[in-house]
């Protein structure tokens, strides 16, 4: 099938990242470039226009990929699968026994046994602070170290499906969302996006969203504001981050704990829920020592903390704060919605009505968002292996045509 | 590889349905018109035909099959990967969480996130009447709408794996077996086919098989008899449906409350269990309303109702009463065995060695039958398609000669 | 891409094997000629060759293999599904339901489900002496009635990856391992083998490596020994074939109840539990009338034997009685290694240490001997399959070249 010459044009006007990612890790995004996230961007953006022409974008004629949930999932889940098969990987889950002895050394025997053929290996281990992100580089470390010993073919690359610190795909995707919306990345500077704490009934959910979102959205000239009711701050080292951002972008970053003030004239809002830090680090220890009632003690406190703030709603008076009472709500899902999942919730049902199908377009970009990490951590030339699947011309479905 | 003209030939004369069946779902065959029913089952004939000849049938370069089962399955699981797999479609299962509150949200919001590249969705839903087909329905219309939102690349078709009212890749694939054990459907004309209840030690199996054969033998002029004590009649719907395909065929329905008359000059028997719809009505407001101990009193009236019937087993005696007592015996699988896998069941031990390797026969018609469903659903000229991978010649084992 | 001649070479060298494969399942290594055993090895050693020079190695368009796992496995699962991927074929793990009730019948018409458009059907099935390798020629003759009756399209293969009696994944992996150490198979003339039994705080571990290991490497003229305390005695079947090959190949095989005599001047160590002959026998007595409380006893009971030979330990000054004190270390994994992975074990935790990689390297030959299996036993002619597939120089990555 005949490929748009525009589609040509736009693969090959994407630079290849500097960061050096072929064979290593996407862990936390705080840690790559401007150069790499724009590579990152412009590579989910092509393939999905590519795939919007109905072409097949297979870079891998076999191979495997592992994905490892050590939390529960159904959209990363199925945004990895999508992008796996999008490219020609096969995937595998790797259903993990925990095991109370010898913790380190199964795991790097594991990596060991399930890297035969592997390109990428998906990590979600997001439930205790302090221990995911260094679960996924001991992963990755463990990969390393059965490669350059001859143990594996090749050196796969651990894609985080979210850790205690970050939600890369989830980011990424959201940026696609907003350039979208808003008409290209060079619109989003000086608009405000406000990332703000919203009451759940649940307790510990992780801080990664929050964080991920405020160490990204700095990066393009935004005014983002975090809001949260005190005892609810995020970790230092995305917040930094997030400065730093700012301040390079010509965008704005600050803090409030005023939800009703943060929601004043802006752009986009991303209410949601996360746990108290203290909370989160708590826990951690319980898991380790092993401690039931205590860990039931935590939870009592914790809801207890969170129904001091259950008018932290994303409702209607909210929204009409936004500007022109018009901003785009957006949400990782799924949601908290106030007389629908549960009795009082992240946001009312009425605002969550209204914005639904919006947050199933912004769900959508994900699967685009982990190809492109794929590609960029699979290929040297990213883009010229994306540029000859898009010349190729196979068309992904009816392949082929009568001679 | 070279193929023959013959299956050149055969393919070309597919007519394409104008049921508008392309982005649209698979859920009764008694909705289809006797077009797209003849282009199902010509489809699945050149399917099976050209895999005979160790062809190829990839019509897919990637994409995705979810499948979801809210029953347990082996035979019609693996029939659907198998479809899917001859076709170049990944298959992946959903584990659906039960969640009580606000279960339409779920559903609505699941339907988006794992329909990324999906092409199918394969649903068995049959436990509980009144609920399988209306299930859905609803995910049909979700992914419908989330398609339109512009959230899903394509409006992925559901296909019907069996639900309280039909099961119809089931249906077809006995048609195709019929077809080929009498030589045509031509032949099926003026056969007498009885759909006989039987007696099982278990509660609670569908009503969609028996109402899945009568609504669909009785388009091709056959003489169907529905046989059943009094107390297990099907619903209005198929019953309607047969009596208005027969008339229309030439052929006849009726219903009897005599086994052993029904089975008088049989060409096919087809002796099943099913449950009182009463009792499967029940069992369905119980559910609803999570009431255990009420479902086991339940489970015991049917039983004891069951028991009554103990008579109702397909033996020797009543396969002497069939056409030079040969007729063809069909079941869907797995058989109630008298003696084998139960004290007292559908059908006797020496019936069922007899007929059992026709019964492996009957169910290898099945992943045929999918593959044409997927076909039809996914092209607006499936034969096209079909006929674009036949001519491509590729051989599915040993792709490729030394050059 | 331009392939190298020499591996171009190099495969066309490869046999074909005249045991009459194809079809046909491999189940016991020593029911194999020496042919056959060849040509198993070389065609994987040339499939890792190809795959390190980045090619695509697939064989099937489409097609299926299917994993039944009886027993656990992380291992020999990862590799089983990466060979399958490397050839072109889509994994399904049948999730059996253990039944009680007409055991048989369910598992002949388990066979005709699974086999559509199915090439392999990978058992594992290990826990019970005197069933695992039965129950695996029951799944064949299965598959073989169906295939014949027409039910299924193919005749799927039966590939052992573990059963009471032998491991040839295993075993085949391990002399892959052993040539690639040595410079070559005809090295391994003279070379000293020490199979031997450790201690190990489990019970029950299966026989299946030590005997396909003793009645493998006795083959190319090894002097194999094999070390345990009394009452640990193997099969005769094994035993014998052992003795038979070693004395046609101009090797040794003796067995010695000493672990310190043994280990003395050896080339190789593999030291591994394994059961009682009597205890694994009296559990599959007990397994089949389900008996809890005697099991239990009788767990009891082999602890108990087992404490008594804790000094059975690889341990360093084991290791320096070996040849140079630099035996080459090997294990099939998971090694129970004192200190890491519980009190006292198989190996100590220095020793292990030192070999980890070297264990990782062992294992990473077993996709290519599985794969190599595939191979052998659907095509009449691998070597010309794997040739074409050569050939045809498709990257297994970055597939195709901008035009």
């Amino acid at each position: 099938m005949k490929t748009s010459e525009s589609l040509l044009d736009r693969v090959r006007r994407i630079a290849t990242p500097n960061d050096g990612l072929v064979d290593r890790d996407v862990l936390l995004t705080w840690d790559l470039s401007n150069d790499a996230i724009a590579t990152l961007h412009d590579l989910a953006g092509a393939l999905r226009a590519a795939a919007l022409e109905g072409l097949s974008l297979r870079a891998f004629d076999t191979g495997l990929a592992v994905s490892i949930f050590r939390d529960k999932s159904t959209r990363t889940r199925y945004a990895f699968r999508a992008a796996c098969n999008l490219l020609g990987l096969a995937t595998e889950e790797l259903d993990e026994s925990t095991s109370q002895v010898a913790h380190g050394e199964t795991a790097r025997e594991t990596a060991a046994m399930i890297g035969f053929f592997t390109e990428v290996v998906g990590v979600r281990d997001d439930l205790f602070l302090g221990e995911g992100h260094t679960g996924m580089q001991a992963t990755a470390a463990s990969l390393e170290e059965s490669h350059r010993a001859g143990a594996l073919l090749q050196r796969p690359s651990v894609l985080n499906l979210q850790c205690d610190l970050d939600h890369p795909t989830q980011s990424m995707a959201d940026l696609a969302h907003l350039a979208h919306h808003f008409g290209g990345v060079e619109r989003l500077q000086g608009k405000k996006l406000v990332m703000s704490w919203a009451h759940s009934p649940s307790y510990g959910k992780p801080l990664s969203v929050p964080q991920g979102i405020v160490a990204l959205m700095t990066r393009f000239g935004m005014d983002v504001v975090l809001a949260h009711p005190e005892g609810y701050e995020l970790e230092a080292g995305p917040l930094e981050a997030a400065q730093g951002f700012a301040a390079k972008s010509g965008g704005r970053f600050r803090v409030t704990h005023a939800m009703d003030e943060a929601f004043e004239g802006a752009d986009v809002v991303y209410p949601k829920s996360w746990a108290p830090g203290w909370i989160m680090r708590e826990r951690t220890k319980l898991h380790r020592g092993g401690a039931g009632a205590a860990l039931a003690d935590l939870e009592t406190q914790a809801l207890a903390q969170n129904a001091r703030y259950a008018s932290w709603e994303c409702d209607e008076a909210k929204m009409a704060r936004t500007r022109d009472g018009a901003a785009l709500y957006m949400h990782c899902l799924p949601a908290d919605i106030s007389g629908v999942s549960c009795k009082s919730g992240e946001v009312s049902a009425a605002v969550f009505e209204r914005a639904r199908l919006d947050t199933y377009r912004e769900a959508s970009y994900k699967p685009y968002a982990i190809a492109a990490m794929i590609l960029a951590t699979r290929f040297p030339d990213p883009g010229a292996v994306l540029e000859a699947a898009i010349a190729r011309g196979t068309p992904r479905r009816g392949a082929g045509e009568v001679p």
